[in-house]
């Protein structure tokens, strides 16, 4: 089975780093691509950096699925162009903001969010709406710290985002943490580990459930909305 | 790993057929305990026969856990003692529609459920609001055949099933069916194959979420409702 | 008019306690029938304990069914049974915490409940959801006394509700009070007299409503979902 | 006790069999005063009916106020001035609508309205979702026989009513029936028999909770938005 | 075009402050008549005073409806009346926090409300469900200065009104600011100019959105439930 | 004033009508700029069409910015790129299915969308959401004509569209219609005409609007989430 995770930003130290983790909990016999497309945005913080890597996301889309991939796994936590690859994939499609958040509701009655920088707070939230998650969380919190300096050790990423989840703990009535960009997935099983509670990290959440349809024989319906794009000309 | 799928209701044939459908889209290397409990209803048609099934339901999962399951799977379409199971394990707890809604939000933009009485209609209901489904679920539709006349071949439960599935997809502006009943695991592949739609069984959505979950590590919280119950006196 | 109130736990002291305050409060001619399970959890704490009261309180549904009840009345703020109840009653039957919700929003524009454990909120958060109360529901608080220790002067369970309404009045903006436990219902007048706000005990109201229902001659309709349960092999 | 019914129409003969109505389920030891404002419209079929009655309906409020009346009933489906009454009220005061949508919620799973004219329906639509019963009733049905012609024999109108229940029961999927207007009172009884199933008018159950209220010894809370009005200039 | 802008109190000075703003607004060629009814509650600070004052406003529409008005405004953040004029209007009716929770929903993604007295609070509250700006309304908060209070220097209104902008800013996470009555209208734009995000005076913008409909020969809608009121009786 | 309108297809011959339509509604003063990106599909009918239209318009929207338009149109019904055109904006920016239905509930209780391909109807069902006009909109009917046939004679486009604006009005108990593509726009008058309810075209609502907006003062919010885009490298 081959699952296509495209990083949807064009800094590729971050693709390397999210295969890395989706390989560690895929099952044996799946393999993962991880890419990134060639142009756009380096970070992806707001609805216009999203607009802006939709193209080049998709053309990742495109790439894979002609070359046999059974699933694709969006890697931002804005789940940006979601729709727009459904109508272009066959296998499966999914965000790892709607895989994470799906999975905390499993395993817990209320998650809150914990991801960078405020302004994209709001995104999350209307995904939340749009996966029927909403009633599940109860908070999105930044730690203000942008996408890119998670891995600048002097931005002491990890004890932001930890005092994020504390004070999720302590004071958002939650019992479980979604940690909310591709960037933080390297840190999730530490810190759940640290706090006692399920943490979720989207892209390996989004790895189990793409291979769990695979293996189901389920493919993206095209019966209706995600019906293959009508033909047309492209100036 | 173990996953062990209680089906609730004291029908070991059923439990079998279950059991098999489990097995065959487990992964490698994935144990499928299939078990009912030894007292209770023979089949589960409604709110009494659900509150009548969940204690010999409840001691399943109490043997199942003690026996090192990783994960649990209630294989009932109403989900019935779904929390107090979560209570009493420490892996994931799935119900069959629960899954199957989920999994239908993942490939469909909207589905409606095919079950077999009109009068257990209200529980999906419920169910699709308490998981946030709701806005997925565009109907819920009976084909009024009994749980245990599924198998009787003067039912035609293939054929009054695909009838609903017919009518849900040219009626309800939907673009994927959720088969609501564990007895109707088997009939999955055929009408998906039949309608050109996904067609979703519970069980086996179960089946991959679960395993998906106890690969990434993730268990029930223990951190609020959750918790184990109380230690008290039983009379 | 005869109404059976079946306290689902099976502390006697506590049915007594019960059945001692509907009396007060019924209507001349009004015979209130007290009882409780023979078998189950000594309190109710959870979806576990829920789950386990269920099946002696549906027995004493029936038992007081053939007895002539004209209306039941479940007394427990977890509303346990209640539509398994409905199945097997023909007269209404009434939820505790569905009485007091209602009757709250008759008097009150919002209300908050206090309740006892904390780990019983989200219970009672749902079933605001049921019944359509959450529009009326500002917060469930948990003074964190438990059942049992309702009655035990040591725990200072009067002083402790009361610090919980006065922090809801002050920090929830409510106008109105409703007692989450049924082993709170002798201390409602107390707490209503010093609070200057409606209090209100979910067993008093829902005997006025039973009562008021019967002389309307209403009862639960057996056409759909609360139909008798289908006659069927228990095991 | 003394309970207070106020028709906001002024149509003498519509508030006296409304007052007959109240007096049949009243319990012994219930005064029903039945009144009419002495100014406004014959009767109430719209917003702008509405507004015009509800200064003559507040003041036949303060007048039984002033005269002892432990609660009032706003006699008229569209329950006009409900909150405008609580604020000059002490006792508990109840819209017919809000008491039978509550009462359904009691002894069903789903309602249908059944109305006069189909220009009320969106006002009926709107009180289900302020009293949160919109997720009980499942549709709003007119007869189209204006509220005056109710009494006139040459409408017909318990036979169109029947119809629109019937129907209600054929196809809105729901096991109850609310009754949408005081002058359709003294047909429910009738039109219950004949359908088997539970139906509801207003006025009588509004007597009833009422009362229930009065001896649970609950008022209007003064504490918030229904506390009196305040004192200022009337030109 | 003529745009009619009736004050629902009758408080002349206060009339004269809104035609005024209305007029620094308008476009050239739009004439701005103000009125207030003759009869009625010098302010409107609850459900009492709503109900009081709308018979003296619907007389003001017809007077205007029948000297030609293209459009109605009502200059009370309660919109007291607006469907019931609505029935008697032929030309658009906007109540004023109608067109500000509009407006604000088109410049900022969440504002709060800031208005006179807390009990007022719960009736913006309901007309933000009614308009569906619920999911844009993140608060509403009274600087408990009464109506007539707002142009006494004594009450020092600015400050106040600026003090709970500013909390609005701090705590309830919103971008924009929506002034809770009509006779704070002056104020909006040194609010805005001070705070640095848009803040919204119904007044103005009900003006704006008016002339807009008037301009796009769009009227109030007589198909349904806003035709013209039923010719009938009055006593 | 000037008004910068993008039709976010590449099809000129619609950015001419557009234009013109909007200068038939547009004030004196009011200067309307219309124009459309050089590259990207030739219409937009589905996610993947309008992903890849944003980036071209979002340069239009840039460049009219540069040159100092006081507000922005997006006249696609799907409202593409809404939110990431407002962080590039200082004025107000309105899609046209927001100015649309808006207007709509100004002027009715209820409308139906009637648009061109039913494959478009969930991305209208979304905005409705995200504006809060969900609750106004009943129904998206589909008229199965693509965008480009609009202007094709052989399409008999305007019979199709009455067709199912009829049958809204028949069947969908509404009385207003919004017309559900920018390609509509010159048919509205004559389509309300002959409907006797009130139609909308949203460029022509956008257009007032925004006059409306950029005459109050009123800049899209610059404190939170639509703030200017982060600087960072594009590659």
């Amino acid at each position: 089975m081959k699952i296509n995770i495209v990083n949807p930003n064009t800094t590729a130290s971050m693709t390397a780093k999210i295969g890395e983790c989706a390989r560690q909990v895929a099952a044996p016999g799946t393999e993962i691509w991880a890419c990134n497309p060639t142009t756009g945005p380096v970070s992806i913080e707001g609805h216009y950096d999203e607009a802006m890597c939709v193209p080049g996301l998709l053309a990742e889309i495109r790439r894979a699925e002609a070359a046999g991939a059974d699933a694709h796994i969006i890697a931002c936590f804005g789940d940006p162009g979601l729709e727009a690859a459904r109508e272009i994939a066959s296998g499966p499609v999914f965000g790892i903001a709607e895989a994470a958040m799906h999975a905390a509701s499993f395993v817990g009655k209320h998650f809150s969010i914990v991801t960078t920088l405020g302004r994209t707070c709001g995104i999350a939230a209307h995904l939340a709406e749009r996966y029927g998650m909403q009633r599940f969380c109860r908070n999105i919190r930044a730690c203000e710290i942008a996408v890119l300096d998670l891995d600048n050790p002097a931005s002491d990423a990890y004890a932001a985002i930890m005092q994020e989840c504390r004070l999720a703990l302590e004071q958002d009535d939650v019992d479980c943490i979604v940690l909310g960009c591709a960037g933080m997935a390297d840190l999730c099983q530490a810190i759940s580990k640290e706090l006692g509670v399920p943490v979720i990290d989207g892209v390996s959440a989004a790895v189990t459930f793409a291979e769990g349809l695979v293996r189901l024989g389920l493919q993206t319906s095209k019966r209706g909305e995600w019906n293959y794009p009508l033909a047309k000309q492209y100036l």
